[in-house]
């Protein structure tokens, strides 16, 4: 199977799971005796989260289409992780709201922000399974030539960017605002000018 | 009418119905005397559905693409039948939901189950339909040459596809959870490399 | 501005509308003393609604292929009336599920029957406004050669389309189940093989 | 990377955002002693809100189109900005349904009409941002040669766009239906023939 309608399918999907996130965001009931100030900011983590997730999904999106444009052709496997990858984007709407929603909770936060890290360290895992398997185990799927030495650099690359994610979620139990903070580090560090460059 | 158009809304179709499924996983209310990984495993019939639904559906795109990527064009009867099983798709993330919210129910639990089987069996059969119009009834509509006995070969794997589905509708008075583990194991069967070639 | 654009966006707004449908159909909660099947034996109107619907949206989307296929350019009126159809489709899953919901009520039926019905004259008035602007008015925007006849045959089919909706919004005050009937019967008509031909 | 990409990816997030608003149309439920006529009479800021809302991001669509149209090649600013820029569109369907709900209360309405107001400020300011990008400071990323005097006009013209959500956005706690009045008004704005020409 050609990689174009691979590549249109996952674009859709990943299109649909970044636009679901808006669905975290409530409107607050009308309540007596709260201000709408106070429920909105109440709401901050929801935010936060919004926008991590969002440019987080856009990275992945952008990286993917780096991944997809290297090949030729894809064969079942490709196929099959890539539709294991997109299950896993597709969790972040949910993912993402049961942080949000217990980020600030006495109890569950840990668990919460757990399920949110390792939601993302499975999509990082699954993407860099992916690269490894294109580019170390079948590089005549590629459309492009490549030293050893570039594809070594890209699955370094891809595998030591999969790092914060584990960090966010092996430091869940200490505080679920240190899986925040990472997480949103690690989109922030993309809006550097160097930071997508080859990647 | 040109098979790129049906092609692509049938994509855009299916990827937002694939999509939608994250829906269906709802974040436990904040609740006093519940903790988070009681309320989270309380839903694991929830997150399995998902599972088997998401694969389900990637295995239809896949199969759906290979299906209209050798017609050159379509008939009136290709684009309705098409509409219809676009339709028993779009239904998946109802379906799905309501088996796994009935599945450890005391009551209605078979109902559900049977649903979900016969929504899953609905769209076999309307596959298998558009598959046997195309090679047995009319395949000047199709823009690859094909021998009688490759043609036989893809009609007999695509109604024999139907089977699982049948079983799993049937077995659903007898247990729910045999209609998930039923149409689990299709999608796992499909995670085999040897699974979709030439399908 | 090119039409392949166009196209491709009202293909997108149309996939989601159609799939968004399907959050019309709502999961009974578990109540005592209440079966499944009682409960999704009352929700009938949801799920003929949604079939009504969903071949509605998928007939308009074939039509409206077949139209912009037609055209070479699209001028400032063919944006903004499309922009308004596509405004109209998007409405559907809310005015399917009023209808829906309403059917069996003891006040509101009529007027949730003729939102339903004006939703689908609205569109299929804006639709043939279009057709009307491009055949009648701007036959230099089409890249295909049409003589006065041939033009003429298709407004009229176009305008005549717009009558089953006019009559079941009329009808809603008398009976709710009249609009149903109506915009089913609209549905199934274009089932029939030679409904679709040349529209 | 090439635009086309950029491009479809950013249609399908605004097709889906578009779409979404409808969620913000809420069938009333049924409820003793209240009329259909009259709760949906009550929802009419939802309804206007909605219709506003389609129409800017209908613009937006046709304004970006025209943008991403001119680049030959996209850089990491114009894919990070484009990111944030669609993150702002996806943020419609929250900020529509808060202005919505909260126009007729009696507290919060300025908050939430200023939320609205400078959700669309935000994103008419990052589009203008792309504009200067491409138009100002990176010219030979375009895929047209444009004397100093037609990029001048289009960066004006741009940044004069933001000026009324400036204003919809400052005159929030004066009256939140100003701010509807002024951000339906630039809707209805672009249904004239002349106003998107050359855009």
């Amino acid at each position: 199977m050609s990689t174009g309608r691979l590549e249109s399918f996952s674009d859709g999907v990943i299109a649909v799971a970044i636009t679901l996130l808006v669905l975290d965001l409530v409107v607050p009931p009308l309540r007596h005796g709260h201000t709408l100030a106070g429920d909105l900011g109440h709401e901050w983590p929801d935010f936060v989260a919004y926008g991590v997730s969002f440019v987080t999904v856009g990275i992945i999106w952008m990286n993917h289409h780096v991944m997809i444009s290297r090949l030729r052709v894809a064969d079942h496997f490709v196929h099959f992780v890539n539709l294991l990858l997109l299950m896993s984007i597709v969790l972040l709407p949910f993912t993402t709201a049961l942080m949000a929603r217990y980020l600030q909770a006495r109890h569950g936060e840990s668990l919460a922000a757990g399920v949110y890290g390792g939601s993302l360290l499975l999509m990082g895992t699954l993407f860099s399974l992916l690269h490894h398997h294109i580019l170390a185990r079948r590089p005549e799927l590629m459309s492009v030539e490549m030293t050893p030495a570039q594809r070594r650099r890209i699955l370094v690359r891809s595998a030591s960017g999969v790092t914060p994610y584990l960090l966010a979620t092996a430091l869940a139990p200490v505080s679920p605002y240190l899986t925040l903070a990472i997480t949103g580090a690690v989109a922030a560090f993309y809006a550097l000018p160097a930071a997508t460059a080859g990647s």
